[in-house]
């Protein structure tokens, strides 16, 4: 069975494609979190469910709490104020973790080289193009010509959801039986989502598009 | 002043360049350096003291110890032996670090990006060619295609020295009145280098090629 290396937030994105990698690509599947200091760390422990609930070979959570100091940014800054949805459509928003992306992958890289894991999937989707660059296909591609370069080891990162919208991700994952009650996408770290942060907003109306009754 | 961050690891190529950026370019410098499990954290030590020495805006240590239960290298196991400098020649020698530079690279530019510092200078030289993959012109090209598509800042990563010997850059080092006894290049973690290591060969045989009785 073909490996492959899943980034888990534990978010909708990430844990449908956690799903889809096991149950529809059927990889021997490996998973990896990140602890970086941001708001919302509840959703290393859905990651730590999900990652289970699918049966991964193993699941690797990686401290880079650095981040929180060397960044600016309002994901990691408990004093700022994170931006409505409406503001969060226009250009990069003020969550926006400068390069992030690219550390995350570039992390999995080293983990997916030294496990010799040949696919790493990254749940890059449709909508957080207008914000985010590093989940855009042009991103991904030009990311995929420096692994090219690899003499010793090729690996490739995969995102098979960039052209999804959120709906979309969750019309597939109740296909395959995701229990969408264990994900979390809040920016804030409460108990209970706050619902009016732009995660939460998206999180609902992709929900509410699909007819799913969960918060 | 134009701002410039310099990866900093406290061994000949990157203090060199270090030296190099602010007495030749006239940058205003800021460096970053790395502690990530390996076995010569003394090098950590002399980056900190030639960024006091140029006098950078500020150097910062960023921990990536998790590298060390990540990834496979004889360079973070102590337990590994090192390869003899012969061996080191052939091919991607054991001390190679899945993936390191890339993420190195990536901690950096999330850095640069929150300073708003638009050059990135990066130590690569030709001697490590042969071996590490993520010091070629080819990577670096790469890797700057990638940072093109950020549509809010652009940021280039340098490399002045990619097609120098180590001895050329030593003999530059000289000219800028870089202290070589305080840069640190063996691979064991010792008091004293351990002269056999591949990275010590090199050191020796590059101050001999210059006329330097160095350590």
């Amino acid at each position: 069975m073909r490996r492959a290396l899943v980034l888990l937030s534990g978010g909708i994105d990430s844990t449908t494609l956690l799903h889809y990698v096991k149950k529809t690509l059927r990889r021997e599947v490996y998973a990896i979190s990140f602890n970086y200091g941001q708001r919302h760390s509840r959703e290393l422990e859905m990651a730590k469910w999900q990652a289970k609930e699918v049966g991964v070979v193993e699941h690797r959570i990686v401290d880079i709490s650095f981040l929180k100091d060397l960044a600016v940014s309002a994901l990691l800054d408990e004093k700022a104020q994170l931006p409505s949805w409406e503001e969060a459509q226009q250009g990069t928003p003020s969550t926006y973790v400068p390069n992030r992306n690219m550390i995350l992958l570039s992390i999995a890289i080293s983990y997916a080289e030294s496990r010799r894991i040949p696919e790493i999937y990254y749940g890059a989707q449709r909508q957080d193009y207008s914000g985010y660059w590093d989940t855009r296909p042009e991103f991904i591609e030009a990311m995929n010509r420096v692994l090219k370069l690899n003499p010793d080891f090729q690996i490739q990162i995969i995102a098979p959801f960039v052209n999804y919208r959120k709906a979309d991700i969750v019309r597939l994952g109740l296909k395959l039986g995701v229990n969408y009650e264990m994900t979390w996408s809040c920016y804030r770290g409460g108990d209970e989502p706050c619902g009016v942060c732009p995660s939460c907003v998206d999180r609902e109306k992709a929900f509410k598009e699909v007819g799913l009754h969960v918060k």
